[in-house]
């Protein structure tokens, strides 16, 4: 399996994108990673950490930033990192595709570069998450798509269901639909709606959810439109963090608690690794032609390395003709 | 200072409700407590903890449940605790109300038994959440209004603006606008048009905000339509909740740890404290004619006192007088 990774994507790029393309391959024997950049520069960093065959440079000097209006930026620049990477993507026998870079131009990529599956109406980022129970639920959309239709929270639960059967093994992924009550009658008018359609649909859906309960353990897969999912993550994110600095604070002042919190240091060091969803990958772009993942902008070597290994799981799992195959069958590819 | 209390409403009426106004009087000896409800139980309930004259009782034997249509249960039952309480803050010398019962049925007991502020279009729920820097924020709509125009987003921020000048102090509240990023032009329609209003009008206003940043501690108010709001803080309160879950189950996991748990047991305790914002009473329902407090339902004695106490600061205030010339400089009461 080959993955191609924006060599310069992302705040730590690309020294940190090299040493997770290196771990990657350390870890999986039949991995091959292509990362796309400067030439010479991405040369020099792979030479600290490695000397097999297995990752190959392709040259591609300009970089997209987070500042440029993304559909302008993927247009322009083609011999970025990133569009380079996505044209390598849809052109060679590659199988995934990774980056840290601008969410936006990422997006924008996947739509207009790489291409939608015959059908999706709009591609979806969904993350998935850690939940009470142990488990895992995909949010999607986490802000792919701000402003959505009925038809495509309905097609969203569809790519969920699909990711957490063929990534997942889960048989029947159970669905919630976000809204401010879980009565099916909660919610704006686009979320009545939805609930209805799901409700009619032959799938297991369980209704609408309260943020709240998005990591319960009670669901698989979460559908909201892209700005509520975007709040409901980033709001757990900055909940998250808050926990850790106000406990940290606590800490510092007493002298007997900061003895526990020695004590504690590996049960601390587990909970932030339970807790830090970035750890295992990125966020899946599910409708494009191929896997692709999108990571973190701060992510650094372990997160990329785990992203690259999603994308040859994603692969392996055959997600993209199993999505294909979903969507004729709920929406008869219109 | 007189507060009503709705002595049925909430999970643990009304034997926390009547315990939470006990503590209440003790706490602050210019309060008076009037509690609605059956009153043969509740004097019952008040000789096992109070024998002074500061509390009073005025009989209400029907109750309003969370299942029953708001606006149809409030119209129907005159003598529910509910409905009696806000026709007594309407009608008598009482500054200021409390309940811990159905949101639904507090908000349109608020709007249609109580009534609106001349000049407000939508009332708001507004709690006040802590934030990273040790302060608080007013997250306003949390969940009053679910579908929003911008008219509505703009009262919400001068509402907000007013409650913490006139009750935390400050001097110039900074405000921020929920989005899914932090540039202007992020954002659904909405967002992005309220925006633009925002700016043009003589307030502190910030720009977006990522949910990410509502607690950060950088802002005093946070503008959303209730939908989006209700989603941040809920989102907040199963991370939270996951946070401790998490870490109670790595703690039990060894020997070394749990013994450094009870050394950090009452930093443990504070970090609890600190986070739960239900502690330091419940949120305001801000454009209605008097201070109208709605608790959690699941709330407990503590909280009911803090309710009690948070009502009669916004009446101390002047809140309501504050709020109807604000209202008046910037929409003129259309």
């Amino acid at each position: 399996m080959k993955i191609v990774v924006d060599g310069y994507g992302g705040d730590n790029a690309p020294y940190e994108i090299v040493k997770g393309a290196v771990q990657a391959v350390n870890q999986d024997k039949d991995l091959e990673v292509i990362i796309t950049g400067n030439e010479e520069a991405l040369k020099h960093i792979i030479a600290e950490f490695y000397s097999g065959a297995r990752i190959t440079i392709v040259d591609a000097p300009e970089v997209i930033t987070c500042e440029e209006v993304p559909t302008i930026a993927i247009r322009r620049k083609k011999n970025s990192s990133l569009v380079k990477a996505l044209t390598i993507l849809k052109e060679k026998d590659v199988d995934g595709f990774v980056s840290a870079g601008s969410t936006g131009a990422v997006l924008a990529g996947g739509i207009f570069t790489l291409g939608r599956l015959n059908g999706v109406k709009r591609p979806a980022l969904a993350p998935v998450l850690p939940t009470m129970k142990g488990g895992n639920v995909m949010l999607i959309d986490c802000g792919a798509n701000i402003e959505c239709k009925v038809e495509h929270l309905v097609q969203f639960a569809i790519m969920g269901i699909c990711y957490m059967q063929a990534v997942y093994a889960i048989a029947n992924p159970k669905v919630g639909l976000l809204s401010n009550g879980a009565e099916n009658e909660k919610g704006s008018d686009l979320i009545r709606t939805t609930n209805s359609s799901l409700r009619a649909m032959d799938i297991n859906f369980a209704g609408n959810v309260e943020a709240r309960d998005i990591v319960s353990g009670d669901y698989d897969v979460i559908v909201a439109d892209g700005f509520n999912g975007n709040i409901a993550l980033k709001s757990a994110e900055g909940t998250a963090n808050m926990v850790f600095a106000a406990l940290k604070e606590e800490i510092g002042k007493s002298f007997k608690a900061k003895i526990g919190a020695l004590l504690m240091k590996s049960s601390f060091k587990a909970l932030k690794k339970r807790l830090d969803y970035t750890e295992y990958g990125g966020a899946a772009f599910l409708g494009v032609l191929k896997p692709l993942i999108k990571t973190h902008g701060s992510t650094k070597a372990k997160s990329i390395a785990a992203s690259i290994l999603q994308a040859k799981k994603m692969a392996e799992s055959g997600i993209t003709a199993k999505l294909d195959k979903q969507l004729k069958k709920y929406f008869g590819n219109e």
